[in-house]
């Protein structure tokens, strides 16, 4: 199989991270969500918590004001960081590896602007996952035991940190078909449906 | 058969009409892209000239300005549209005709917001073509014989006009995924495999 790296932006509660991980088992790749974090830390030298603290989150947050500092340091890769907030340091540090991972082969990465981080990449495929909003409420309150108001904030909350991130860090708007190769929508397609449709596209797209 | 009503939004340039053409003549299903106007012009009793002139056009245009006036005329489905401005005349004639021609039975429809025009219609997939903003300048001056400045031009007022009259008609955004049920990039899968991609989909939608 040619080397394909999927990129995966998904609303909240739209079951991306299913489909991102449906799609690696079916083709045996490694899969990277949560666990590309605990891999850039690893490789920054910098403590995963930060990494989960700031994760997919905005630069103007609360948090961020918390952290702003001038604290520097060389990572895995050889590339030092000094002089910027501890945020964009993150943000880099996410971006090396992500490029590294990439450098590796095939694999399926979820969120975090890796479409963006290997806008240079000629075997890219990038994808985003959506669906109607009542339905992910239900999804997210089902899937989480929660109530269906509860579900209601998590997922407007989400949707807007990853908005903000994204359009912080990349040239591009996060949700506008645009910015991806294709976009699809799960209720429609359900998660097998949405993992179909991806293999579709790279057999079509390497033809 | 099933029947399906395809809706194909589109950026100018993109190939989005060529895909809905051979999308309904691979199924054997009639295709409305400027027949639509026609069609319209021939049920609502106003000359077609008129539908040309407004086709998806936004409303605050010089044009507006022009013909804004209390004209008011019965169509053919005995609808009534009094004391409104002539563009949202066209817009509700065109309405009615969208629905007329999806309760027919499967079709294709390019534009004109039939993807709003049929929110109530259950049998509806709609669909968004786009491709990089290079991609298409090429395109457009090679099929239309102009320079690639001109081609910019037309695409640039194109899709500001398209997006202005979605906009404005709609409770949706032109162009954002969410607006429809999937986004292709027609540079990477090329005509024929937007068209494979929207029979899958539709294959996968009535599983």
């Amino acid at each position: 199989m040619a080397k394909i790296i999927y990129t995966i932006g998904r609303e909240f509660g739209s079951g991306g991270r299913d489909v991102g991980q449906k799609l690696a088992e079916k083709l045996n790749i490694p899969f990277y969500d949560k666990e590309l974090l605990t891999r850039a830390a690893a490789e920054s030298g910098l403590c995963e918590e930060i990494f989960h603290m700031q994760d997919e989150k905005p630069t103007s947050s609360f948090l961020y004001s918390l952290v702003t500092d001038t604290y520097s340091f060389t990572n895995y890769h050889g590339n030092t960081y000094m002089d910027m907030p501890l945020s964009q340091k993150v943000f880099l540090a996410q971006f090396d590896t992500i490029k590294q991972i990439a450098a590796e082969g095939s694999c399926v990465i979820v969120g975090r602007c890796a479409d963006y981080a290997l806008s240079e990449e000629p075997n890219c495929i990038n994808a985003f996952i959506y669906a109607d909003k009542n339905y992910r409420i239900k999804r997210v309150a089902h899937d989480l035991g929660i109530s269906e108001s509860k579900a209601k904030d998590m997922i407007n909350r989400t949707d807007k940190e990853r908005a903000s991130y994204y359009n912080f860090y990349t040239n591009k708007k996060w949700g506008d078909s645009r910015s991806y190769d294709l976009a699809l929508n799960s209720e429609k397609l359900g998660i097998d449906g949405c993992v179909d449709m991806l293999i579709r596209f790279s057999d079509i797209n390497h033809q």
